[in-house]
């Protein structure tokens, strides 16, 4: 469990005060706040604030007075116009904080999305916690024959258990002179910002996060997606299930038209359509390379 | 009066019912939140969400699990070590988004700043107010003389009045003109996008704007300048007392190390050295040029 | 013509001295260096610098330490691949700045394009020239009757006529104005930061506007598209032009995946399945609204 | 040397064949292209590419049509001007691409200057190379005694030589085990992106890093600082040395204005005016905290 008997007492607080607000308010949301939901094996996120609604994208995408339009349906059917046709802004006008507890590796691949505010715990300044994330054994995955930047069948018997020691023990050890390293019994000790680097990337970190739902939109495509590895996955599909509480009509559109969506490429659409006029197309008469194909056939079931 | 009676209704509306949430909650804010505060002849900002407040500042950047510290003491002297080392993204954990009616010259100074979200009254898609900003008698300015990019002495008696008269009279035949280009009755009626070319840039659009609170602060340390053009100043002021009321301690630190702080060259500050030394310096010891020196004479008083 | 003598014998003094470097360098774009290509009756646009070529995309995506691959073909594949894959890191290596000149409502349009580099001529500072935009006759478009934000059929005979005068009239006017109020014989004259204010939105002004591929894409995408309002299409089209001889095999991957290509929803892309697989698949039985279907009936052609 | 022969040979090849251009040349910089300063043990800094100059930087700020203005002394003096008074978008319109080797805890500080592009060698697709930072002696240091935040002493004797042997040591069995889990010699071999997990932080890790001059010189003023960690520092001083080549004007207006300037709270130009009107100020009387009047002090020399 990563939280500590403290911490859990800190969020309970938080959650016990409730005060009278004038904004807009998500009850779907306010169900999650504060309370940790537990990624992999030492990781969470926490949603800590949000702004808006399903409603606020509609009263910004109208440049309204008061709230959003009278009728549910009529603000579904043009949030589902909105992005539909990419008008990005008023999604922008919804906003969410989340505290996240995750690997080293996992943080540096996040971190690539630049459109966002992050507060991260400094080693620098603090000591950090024994924590790795160590796989459960179904993910303890192969390299994939066919992907070079993917997995493939999970390691079985000795050498799945090998690879479980070896990430036990070099963690461990690594922690051991972290500690040893900082001490500053019978010696001066080393620097934290210096001794932080003897860490393997799979040690936890922390931080604060805020984006725009239209960047986190963006965020969940990529890191929600089959291509992305696994572990940065599972945060961002914890994350998605809070937004689905959260802005119920908008996370439907993006559903249909970005997760379940598919790009076409001119010379696919192309395909499609002499395919529908009952040519029968093949890779050769295509057009495309054999990569595309394949991933066309893919889209195709 | 900027507003319609049905806007105010809608406004009033929104302030009447009151929910219940765990986010943090600012009063100061909550009394802001709606209302238009009037700005210029026709303009106003409203205040139509926040996140966070001086408390979400310090819990950002302790990342911690609770709310921040106990003390307000404690908070106010974090906060003020946070904005004198320029550790700006604890303040990036706030967000406000302000509802602006503005004439289009100061939209195109404001959407200068680049780092905020913003949705537009379309004048391709809606047609635009009869409502164009006329300044007051007592800011009808001379070209300065002294600088190029500035105002000088208020405009005198007759070239007032032929300014004022003008201005009311260009602005209202552009508009007479819009909406006859527009009109349907005996004709095929121009495009709105066509149509809204023959506006002037004084016409009043609208916009909900929102961005987070270290880039309002940057925002305001430009616009609520001496420096900058008087239009756009009383926009910047008009949200300075809002963001007073809703973080008092970061704004207080705002207030002390940027809108009252000054940067010193290293020149400059090698002058106060030999100054506080009890040398005598003078432009042509200083190393400075005229302007930098007639600046820093400036700093001085 | 947009330029003066003494301007094109700058642009002539710029392009006559050409110099060695070491940096990549594209001949296609060598040749469209500095030159003006007219847009519009009185805008152009004009590059200025650019960074990178087609090698330099493979060369960051592969964090090399030389050039890009030997072959040219390996160079399109990898290319047509992170294209295909959204993987934009690497187009963003590659920078291009350029001069615009274009009337003030296209340019409102134009910023609302956040992650690139400004610098707009001041009329705070300087006094515009007498330059509006007058749309040709081919142009002069009725409000459309099915879509709120487009244009319909060419206005006809008298209207047209009609219209041109009036948007001469004013503008001529407004200018008239504005010279006389700025004027300085025998009155004060009027602060530029305020004359400005008289002057319509079609006004021209202009600006060094930079930024890299991948967001210049994105700008293409949405501004040369059939959607966009004509008279920023005619700058993003004369803007494509010169990426099509800048960067030949990355702007061709955008126009077979981006430009061409074609985002289908979940629904959508099932209707695609199930019509393939011989069934009639209706609006009724698309789960599409009558909007989406209508869109999708236009994809399939 | 942290470079191959083989890379070397790229470089040379690269340095091989001047072009023309007709673009702005920086002699200053073409001396740097390719070339790699070795920074720390086994990094480095490499130009790969560049935009603009200091003539650049006056030709955007003046929208000008040709070069800038004719005389140097005039653009230095509108670059100084610039650059006092925050007008910061003409600085954005030079660019510069660098290939950076670094260790991954320097990375992660880093990559928090988010207005950048950057395109990291991926340990997903790619096996890291076994080199790891290893401090030289004299940086050595002991945690702070005064600052939670920062180096004291560099350790002694035995400590030392303790430290240095366990920092190559974990490395050493870090980098085994990784090699042993990637193996596909009788087993399936781990995947690279699980694998990558059990390397330590001060793994080098390398990418191309982009942005643009205003960015680089807040980047240069926050890493080139005092208080900036060491390993990081470094690096920054390595592209100091490069921006003063390629951009000496710009350059040295920033050393007078940002890097050698000083911010001044409210209250601490007052006590200035107070201290030279012949007042003793103290900071009881100042108003300052202790923490502020010890820096005041520092600032004063």
């Amino acid at each position: 469990m990563p939280l500590s008997p403290d911490q859990i007492a800190e969020i309970d607080a938080a959650r016990a005060t409730p005060r009278q607000t004038l904004r807009a308010v998500s009850e779907g949301m306010e169900a999650h706040l504060y309370r940790a939901q537990e990624v992999l094996d030492h990781g969470f996120i926490r949603v800590i604030d949000y702004m808006g609604d399903d409603a606020a994208i509609v009263q910004a995408a109208r440049v309204s007075y008061g709230a959003g339009t009278k009728h549910v349906s009529n603000d579904e059917g043009l949030i589902r116009y909105l992005m539909r046709h990419w008008h990005s802004t008023p999604f922008e006008m919804c906003e969410i904080k989340l505290h996240v507890k995750l690997p080293v590796f996992v943080a540096r691949q996040w971190i690539r999305h630049r459109t966002a505010n992050v507060n991260e715990y400094s080693a620098r300044y603090s000591i950090l916690d024994r924590e790795f994330y160590i796989p459960a054994p179904d993910q303890l995955a192969a390299q994939s024959t066919v992907n070079n930047q993917g997995r493939g069948a999970v390691l079985q018997g000795e050498e799945a258990a090998r690879v479980l020691e070896i990430l036990k023990r070099d963690a461990g050890q690594a922690f051991d002179s972290y500690e040893s390293m900082l001490s500053q019994e019978g010696q001066q000790g080393l620097a934290r910002e210096l001794a932080r680097m003897n860490l393997p990337m799979n040690t936890y970190t922390q931080w604060y996060w805020k984006t725009d739902l239209h960047n986190l939109f963006h965020f969940l495509r990529l890191r929600a997606d089959a291509h992305a590895q696994y572990e940065i996955r599972v945060y961002a599909e914890a994350i998605a299930a809070c937004v689905k509480d959260w802005v119920p009509l908008a996370f439907a559109a993006f559903e249909d038209y970005r997760m379940g969506g598919v790009t076409l490429s001119a010379k696919a659409i192309d395909c499609v359509k002499r395919m529908l006029n009952g040519e029968k197309v093949t890779q050769e008469t295509s057009g495309m390379s054999k990569g595309e194909w394949r991933e066309f056939q893919v889209v195709l079931g």
